[in-house]
């Protein structure tokens, strides 16, 4: 079942000029009236369906009046009601806000959403503790308000500022993204990183980074600084993905898919091209392969021996079992 | 020379439903009337001893009403007189963020303290700019405050934000956690991190992780990116530590506990299963054997050859000298 | 052509004994009048040229008034009209964030200035949301003002504090510090760092830890979690640097400088000691050397032999290709 069409009414903050910084959502209602987020309990009811909510031109519509007045808009914010009646390629900043927040809402996994276009109608901004600002605007509006602190500069804001989903735990918000999809049951610590358009899809403890387009199954532990390959930079076209009741130990890397019952040893990389001698259970070689040959396999153990420096594959004997009282978020 | 029995007033920040979110101390003091902190000079001079301090209900005891003239107690804050007669399993969070402060107050090392209990009694907060907030009412707070900048959910709050230790420099704060126990001397770069009952015994350079329970001897060095295995997830039940004179390199890893006077190569991760050939002087081989059978030994040097891609382990020649202008904290 | 010498005027920060705890600088002017910075619009051009405002002792010109009344200077703060006639060794910290100031406008580049003595000039702050404060003040600073969110202790500020330099992006303020450069391009994900007195020369991506005294050739790309060795600890005195169009691969090491289209694998820690299997076109040994012999060469692809462990050095025949849409950063 679809979640579009759907319509969200927000505010976008204003640069000097009265360009959309961002887009703050408040509610955001799918046809069928189920709500998908209502921050300020904004009243759509008296509308028979969503259907009348969508006309083509919805800025100059008398909704806007409606809700102008529940929404404390500030001088320079400005009241966006938005409309988006299918998946298509993101063509402005209203879209490309509103399907980062279905994300990070746990509407839409990553993956599943038509993203294209989207990095061009992101600004650049100055993210500080009065919000966002126009990194050309910055000194000014320094001069005029006394100390600012930027905490980034960036196209994508920090999830946090706009989204705390239920039972996560984050330790250092600024490396979670807005667009990140966090299962209820997920800790990051502060080694994590999540990256918009990537997550876990149950309970995990994630101290290693979660590059865009990649997603780990429930029960899976990413150790202290690993690494997950990435689609955007590094000229890698695979989707790297981790399977459920997996480990990737401290240090190590992923660039390939793993099934199940997982586990690449602590500070071991490995890559899709580098060869792996298999070992059947009494650690007989079954044969070197490529490791992309054994994307998306399940209970692989993968080590660099320590004597012979060779990488292994061998039938995965331990199972992770992730401590429960950390993962308990209330 | 124990610090119980003890006796602690501070004040908690309390959410709309008047659970306590965090517990800001302001004044320690012993029995023996020394004071392990004293923010606002408080003045517990006029009570002969301790003793007289610590009736069974000390809440209602007229000392509150002394104390709270003093400390400004806000509308959303409540008067905390605490005490602890020994060190016995975490009760509530008046227990769990004095064992914090004595750690980070340098008055009681790791795993000295008896931390059963601890990660129940902590709530998940989001810690903003406007101190701890129930993230189920973040939202409310946000419409009414204006922006709120979210710099972590999560049950620890940062060292610094309750405590300054002298001549200590921590590039990043959001990575070091209140319990953290970090001597004179110690510099954490934007890389480093240190969990809660753990830290530095002496003057240290930490670029690299020092996971719960893991302690650093003192002018050891931990490169950028490195890892020490910790206790609580991972599976792992081994109490890792470093000696003094100790270098790990950058992006290295360490999964045993080293004595004094040795170097892990940069990038290699040390695990305790992995097999390692042993040389002497003369670069002899004199056995292969697990590492963690050289746990504590001193004057080890551990690489991974770069030609048989074998880990060894040698006698150290380098001794390890911090850089003293880096370590002038003041 | 020399930028000295120069004058800049600005403002410090004090600590209740008056003593600067930094320096912002709003114009710095050369002596042909051309400005290197002028947040503020200050007006210098009555003065016929900068000899004029090079008195021996400044600060008791009237060059003080009359620009005391065009900066707003507050109560703890105080007018800072200082010139540098040479690029002479820092004396205080004036010279030291004009310094920092000249690397983060692009006005010197890296290794360029003398920068003895830098450190001894800078005091340790906590860096917080009302700007630096002393650390012991801070206690005293929080009862007074409220919640307090210290987000370093440390000598160097956050660039983007003082600089935001066009055409970069930054994901995670805290980990570049004021005297980076960055050139126009340079994206700096959540994982990068860059200290002070190193950077980039061109368009980059950074997902890796670029150490002071490191410089990294345009169109290059360092990987999550990359580590290039300093200078400053580590007992290392090579300086290390990174051509063009070359790519440290996620969590590898770099130990030598390099070329230009050179590769580091993914995972690999190259030290300068690391003897090196040189390999031909045809995969033939030519030569084994150690890593340091092959400093500066280009065109060299750095590996491990996942299958005998061995650390090869072969052509390099894949070039790097940045992501244009990650690096359009307006």
């Amino acid at each position: 079942m679809s979640i579009f069409p759907l319509i969200a009414i927000g505010s976008a903050s204003l640069n000097d000029e009265g360009v959309a910084l961002d887009v703050r959502y408040h509610l955001i209602v799918t046809k069928e009236n189920k709500e998908l987020l209502n921050t300020v309990n904004l009243s759509y009811k008296n509308y028979e369906n969503l259907e009348r909510l969508l006309p083509e031109s919805l800025e100059s519509n008398s909704l806007e009046k409606d809700f102008a007045d529940k929404l404390s808009v500030n001088k320079n914010e400005k009241l966006i009601i938005h409309q988006m009646q299918a998946d298509e390629p993101v063509r402005d900043i209203k879209d490309s806000y509103l399907k980062l927040y279905l994300m990070s809402l746990r509407e839409a996994e990553p993956n599943s959403l038509n993203l294209d276009g989207l990095f061009a109608t992101l600004p650049n901004n100055a993210w500080t503790n009065f919000g966002p600002i126009d990194p050309k605007e910055l000194e000014a509006f320094r001069i005029k308000n006394g100390h600012v602190f930027v905490k980034s500069v960036d196209k994508f804001p920090c999830m946090t500022d706009y989204i705390v989903p239920s039972g996560v735990r984050i330790a250092d918000a600024s490396r979670v993204r807005l667009g990140a999809y966090l299962a209820e049951g997920t800790t990051v610590m502060h080694e994590g990183f999540v990256n918009f358009n990537a997550g876990t899809l149950g309970t995990a403890m994630i101290e290693g980074r979660i590059s865009a387009g990649v997603v780990i199954g429930k029960n899976s532990d990413l150790g202290g600084g690993c690494s997950t390959m990435g689609t955007l930079s590094g000229g890698n076209n695979i989707k790297i993905s981790v399977g459920e009741d997996c480990l990737l130990g401290a240090n190590s890397g992923l660039g390939i898919p793993l099934g199940d019952k997982c586990t690449v040893e602590a500070g071991l990389y490995l890559t899709g091209g580098a060869k792996v001698e298999v070992l059947d259970d009494n650690g007989e070689i079954i044969e070197v392969t490529k490791a992309s040959n054994l994307s998306g396999k399940s209970n692989l153990l993968f080590i660099r021996n320590s004597l012979t420096g060779t990488i292994q594959c061998r039938p995965n004997l331990k199972s992770v079992v992730l401590n429960e009282t950390l993962h308990d978020n209330d």
